[in-house]
């Protein structure tokens, strides 16, 4: 089942769901922060919803009108839980590696999430302004203490997120151990939410087996597939919640998508480039990007839909 | 004027105004979300519902049904501004100076406030249970970029808080430089959320002037006053809006309330006096809190209210 939060001029948009071949879409008479808050009772209904709509039913959509799939979260993790990406980053900084056998986790801005369509207002090119490519889950309430195991049930929904950087403050405030708060900005996300039978073979040990489509000004950035994650979405929840209950509607990321073999897979973000080009050659060449320019990341396949969106100045 | 939030079975309370001497009340058919996003046109009809109230009118105020003033809020930042406080920290634990001449700051769990009565379930004795006192401001929306003058308007609410902080997980995670989940589960607040102009002098340079009376388990711990912050709050606003639009009702925090003349100040949390104790006599001697200890917060004259809750085991 494919889910999307429409324009209705509130905050929190109209829930619809929407055909396959994401062409049609029917009402769901509430929002997404509703459905997922009483998803046992709301399922069904919207189960039924997408039966009439591979049925032919609904009205044609409108994909200028679709927002994030949960336009404003009360919470928002966003892990770091592929390998290669840190082992790129400590290798280019010459860091010492971050010692720890937990998934890496941070509390980010959750007020509000950009539709993956809408521009993306910065204050100033000389933040080194970046994307990230994630994968990412919707939780239903998860109670304190659940185990890894019982979170997988939780998992609702599954998404794809533009975890929006500011590469040049975001050293500075991870040194102070404090994590970011100006180098992260709000994400972005792409129309669709899957739940996670709708992702077919690619939903496997609470991960998402599909490459990550990424292209920079219309050029080809990578296509990093999303299943070397050290750890699966379900251990992600848990972590967050072992001294927490998680509210419902909390969504937890997997942060930027990166492999093993990135000579040929590309990056899902401009700063691991640059890592791997200041390991090849003593020195970055990619630049951060400029206000005009525009990243596009989907799904092989398009299930998600795009996110496809260009940083403007946002006092321009 | 005096402000707070009244349980009425919904996750956002009811707003009401309150008297001064907290015996009375008058409802004002809003919630404390609805009143800061449109505080310009809500606020003449509140402080018309306070000069009523100083006449007399109003209901009995039942204080066991009082939340914290913002049950939940879209967004949670807390700084770490006393200086004091970070050189005993750097002293006891041999740490290198945290190299910034920023604000410190994070992002913290924001979707739930616990009524500043409330039990605290938290997992387990060996997290090193710790509670914060801290004050903090609530703020309408503030627009990205917003200089600290202009911030300063911005600042419609104060509040008194607890940042509840796990002790045992709290370094791990600073050293992966992601910032706490883990170790800071969901906050409490004193129950009144008072306009700066009700603090009178005590309102100043974007800083509480008062004493944050501190008692656990019903003993003397510490009456450190407010006025110490290197940043005012209006700085800390301007912080965390430098590449963010801040949605109103953001609650940002001051990080624990410590003094220069610790000594006979005390601490507002444990983990303070025990860097003290490591420091006087080589090794900790307060133990940090178990299930059934109980914490007291209260500014000095009893404006916000009270935190008073006892830790209690989640899963007991």
């Amino acid at each position: 089942m494919r889910l999307a939060t429409i324009d209705n001029g509130t905050a929190d948009g109209a829930l619809i769901a929407v055909s396959r071949d994401a062409r049609r879409c029917l009402h769901a008479g509430a929002t997404m922060q509703q459905a997922i808050e009483h998803w046992e009772q709301v399922e069904p209904r919207l189960r039924a919803l997408a039966a009439r709509l591979e049925e032919g039913e609904g009205e044609a959509l409108d994909h200028q009108r679709l927002l994030a799939p949960l336009p404003r979260a009360w919470q928002w993790l966003d892990g770091s839980v592929f390998p290669q990406h840190g082992v790129l980053m400590q290798q280019a900084f010459n860091l010492p590696p971050i010692e720890t056998d937990r998934p890496l986790m941070y509390q980010g801005l959750s007020d509000r999430f950009l539709p993956g369509h809408a521009d993306v207002p910065l204050p100033s090119e000389a933040d080194g302004i970046d994307f990230e490519g994630e994968y990412g889950v919707i939780t239903d309430a998860v109670p304190m203490g659940t185990t890894p195991d019982d979170a997988m049930a939780h998992i609702r929904l599954v998404i794809l997120i533009n975890d929006w950087s500011l590469r040049a403050i975001a050293p500075i405030e991870m040194k102070t151990g404090f994590g970011w708060v100006q180098a992260k900005p709000a994400c972005a996300a792409a129309p669709f939410a899957l739940t996670p039978d709708e992702l077919g073979e690619a939903w496997k040990d609470g991960r998402v087996h599909l490459p990550m489509q990424v292209a920079l000004n219309g050029q080809w950035f990578g296509h990093p597939q999303g299943g070397e994650m050290a750890f699966g979405f379900h251990e992600l929840v848990a972590h967050a919640a072992r001294s927490r209950d998680l509210v419902a509607g909390t969504i937890i990321g997997s942060g930027t998508v990166s492999n093993a073999d990135y000579v040929r897979a590309g990056s899902a973000c401009i700063s691991e480039r640059r890592a791997i080009e200041m390991i090849d050659s003593g020195a970055p060449q990619t630049p951060f990007m400029r206000f005009g320019d525009r990243v596009r990341l989907e799904a092989e396949g398009g299930m998600f839909g795009a996110v496809d969106q260009r940083v403007v100045g946002a006092f321009a």
